[in-house]
């Protein structure tokens, strides 16, 4: 058995891998750490978890803490991960990473990423950058393999569109400036700690946008796509919150660069996602929203032409906390030690 | 004091203008009429209305129905108030209708929009057409007076797009079919019966599209629009349904003709809507939404540009009851009958 | 016009007095007062209050906020408003205070409140006390006076409780200790503060139980019921919340001190309802709720015997920020100054 | 691998059972039977299945829903299982009944039941009657066992009262016609049908007591108590909807019949639960509510008392589908055939 280690364990995108490793047939939990809540088992701030993972929180600097592992997932905030990672390298484990710091493979694309979201633009594991994999399997899956020992695992926001819009973006099908992304989340995305905007009262029956002048996922997304396209990608993104728990469900747009159908723009993408377990793939007809994917790993695609103003019309949803946190990490996990992708991810969620 | 009718008393549009017109000043309800609850006192069907308005449901043959009144609402689908028109208006009463029936003044332009949504394209009054007026009062204040008897009320999505984009078109700072509305309702848009994607089990965390293949409300977009353009605006449309009750919140995108800063597009918008009490005008770091629009005639719009892609960003909020319906519908009577424009409607809503 | 300041104007309570003063026939704000969020204008913080009530925060030692006042609200914790009183009711002003500083006239009533809530027994303004009426006016109107000049605005759960059971105790129909108030409220209730329990996603599906060991509510309503039945009550209290933002439902339960029918329990609480405008009463067959008073004044009570085990049982509906709060808060205004109980206060509130 | 058939499987109690029988690792499903939708994929009706279960939904007529199996699940209402059950276990197949059906194991007391809900008193199959036995393994595990082929699966209400209050009452603790249950169910009670009451616009904000006249579920929980308790017991019971999608809360009170600790309660229902996988006992200390339970098989109870009145006081949480219905279907399943009663089950639910 895999025994992983869990580092921000007391977060959702920590106590969202402890519900996936639980019940995994080849990994088990080995060590929770975190800074807040030393020495309560996990169970008593989740009670959920009750008989399913007693652990207590360990304080990083716990002896128990640092005892090996063979996988080290940090649910952190940026520039936490880059920090650890020498360190729990050289311990022999794998690091899977949730935040920006392992995102981009070069000081160079780091550097602009922290720039734009006013951090220092200095990594502080630069070597480690080049052996880093953007952990969005779809695309990267022959490199997140058993000679990989380091994922830069993908934003919320960014799985959700960059997914919707590869295969139209690498066919050269849309134009490469006229990109939108429109893209609501559930409020859980936002993390565990309360704010005033994310108090019931000021949001049971509120949506708004936010961050108009710049969201730290655009970057990443600009990125990805722009790798993919083979040319420059810019994207207006627009962040929304809306009184779901959890989802993403972004709606993506382009200028098509000549007419194409909907049909025919099914075909791309159905070749581009074969051997794709979790991505699903509908027509405009089909009667779907987040709650079919939410609990579950699955990305599902609604690929769409508006042939009136011939423009590439996708929405793609996903559980921001599952394939858009935990449950990508944990497929990342998988393809690191040669498990099968969707080991311990075939779930089908609950309705309603 | 002005005697109103509303016919089609029964749904949510019968009873926001019941509860508008319950503490007008200037106007007083004189009678209910719809087909279903005949007899019922509406306060049973809505019992928050108790002691505000006790008064019976009448079925549109009751000879209480047909008494003289100064103003009629007719509060009922597409169809119906082509069909009374001409009798209402016979017996001196002005109208005010809520469907599509009455927003497009001309025989040929109703005819698109019949044949867009499926509909005989034939008017069963066409002679009434043209005396019709759009009932957004911020774009036609100047002909909804006294002299007129006949106001198409619009639709709440396209207030709400209408009026977020208006300004930028007349200015032509917008390329014409490079126009997109995406759209989020709260669930009241759908009115007060009950279907299975309205269920609250299958809706309380659950977003989704709708009608991607086309919805009712784009003819009526893009006709607005280019009259306001002199020339054909073409726009795609993505309706949204979220879990919030009363809300629309739409990001209206489009390709800039020249570089054209934030500063700029708000002193163009700021100008447009001088003396239109009903929109506030906010700049993208506004913290605001949903709520607060919610049980008010304002629209809130935020004026923005992406000056990174050359896009016009504007977010506009309305309560798809009020001004997208029964608050519009108070403010062309208040206009009619020559009263305040916001006579009755100086609501700010509760928070939270 | 009665001038009114405001101290604690950016809480839930604050907002809620601004919004029905902003239209009250008979009277205005003058100051509005905090300790956080000074000099923004109150908009700013709510900004549904945009153009209603733009007026900023000041500081409690600003000057501004000392000028003469005929009404002062403190909506202020525990052990505030005891500390002003003296010097508001020195300027001439008189006070309604949120707290249970002054629900209690007398010190040693005060004092058992004090120590079952844990909190210093001893009184900041004891002669204070037996001048202080306890604001619920449909039990004390007559109290509630122009001569009058202090009152002790009641506990949200009190309310709706006491307005619930005081006809059936008073008649003597209840055995005293047989009492159970099983209580629900919504997450207003608990302010403006984040928590993690009011977090979204914490609460958005989630029902809970919480102070078992003993709430604040409990003396206030024991209290109450005691004087009302001329013998010590005791009540069985359960608080709980559930997701709404507004609302408390109670249900009410006691032995009954003989076999009563529901027609004659009806007819006691009609006769002492006699007179009050904002308790609304039905039976058991009303298909009423929380939406039903939400955003009003209203008290809905539910009468009903369960006679198979011989008990009484009432279902008391109130808005925990309205009646529970502010607008009681107004009414009490109303009487102290001899103005209708009801001026500003006739709202229906809007469905859905 | 045992072969099961769900009759009845488009609705919640069908889907419920989909689910969990998709991942349990002994049984398999053979064939869904219902009379709406019949032809479909029941992934078409909730997509979120797709690729766990695309099984075509069979009309009750057609061959393949005759092939026979070894385990029968009728989700159907009251009157369906009574007629199908002869039939369905002369095939050989175990039959477990989700309605009222076969909750009562004599010819009187469905009698009584029956009367009490304004139905046909007379059994379309008394003689089964006999043979079916309560469905609550907590309570009757060794009659839920391989010899047995017939079980009537408790209602959900019943479920959480009875659970919650049945140490106390064996215990003689509980003054027998003392109790109320106070109770609160989410919406996904009421099933998949829409109806007005739970129009997402009418419930979002929304909670009101309904049934006040009489709720169905009375009757077995006052058999099943009164059989524990050998004598007869009567409660007053209230059922609620809030806001919530899953989850029951019921607030159990009862006049003790002596001086009775926490401590020494607590102690009576651990002792009674020993050996109950699914039961989790609380103190009045914990931090729980619905969620906790929500999407598990889980009873969590708070137990407590009321010194002050001396009033037992039990908070009992299922997840109303769950527990209250799919749950504990299969938990009795695996009985019937010798299976570890968790197989299947052992799911921690997802948080938030």
């Amino acid at each position: 058995m895999i025994r992983a280690k869990v580092i921000g364990a007391g977060g959702y995108g920590g106590v969202g891998i402890i519900e996936l490793l639980s019940s995994h047939p080849g990994a088990k939990l080995a060590a929770l750490v975190d800074v807040t809540d030393v020495g309560s088992p996990i169970s008593r701030l989740y009670p959920h978890l009750t008989g399913f993972c007693d652990m207590p929180i360990l304080d990083p600097a716990d002896a128990k803490a640092q005892e090996p592992v063979d996988v080290v997932f940090t649910s952190t905030p940026d520039g936490v991960g880059m920090k650890l990672a020498p360190q729990i390298l050289a311990s022999g484990a794998k690091l899977i990473d949730y935040s920006g710091d392992f995102r981009f493979n070069s000081v160079d694309s780091y550097a602009e990423y922290a720039s734009r979201i006013g951090r220092e633009t200095q990594h502080a594991s630069p070597n480690l950058l080049t052996e880093a994999v953007y952990g969005i399997a779809e695309l990267h899956r022959g490199q997140i393999n058993e000679q990989r020992r380091l994922v830069g695992n993908p934003g919320c926001f960014a799985v959700s569109c960059i997914l919707g819009l590869t295969p139209a973006v690498r066919s050269g099908l849309v134009v490469p400036d006229s990109i939108i992304c429109d893209c609501k989340t559930g409020v859980s995305g936002a993390g565990k700690k309360p704010a005033a905007t994310f108090h019931y009262p000021a949001r049971y029956d509120h949506m708004n946008v936010y961050k108009l002048a710049g969201h730290q996922h655009v970057c990443e997304i600009e990125r990805e796509l722009s790798l993919q396209a083979g040319k420059p990608v810019a994207v207006t993104f627009t962040a929304q919150v809306v009184p779901v728990c959890r989802g993403i469900m972004s709606c993506l747009y382009g200028q098509l660069t000549r007419d194409v159908s909907a049909d025919e723009l099914m075909r791309v993408y159905r070749e581009f996602y074969t051997g794709s377990p979790f991505v699903r793939l509908f027509d405009r007809s089909a009667a779907i929203g987040s709650m079919h994917v939410r609990g579950t790993n699955f990305c599902n695609l609604i690929v769409d032409v508006d042939t009136r103003t011939r423009k590439l019309r996708v929405i793609s949803h996903i559980d921001n906390l599952m394939k858009g946190q935990a449950g990508s990490a944990l497929q990342n996990m998988n393809l690191l030690f040669g498990m099968p992708e969707n080991a311990g991810l075939m779930r089908s969620g609950m309705y309603p």
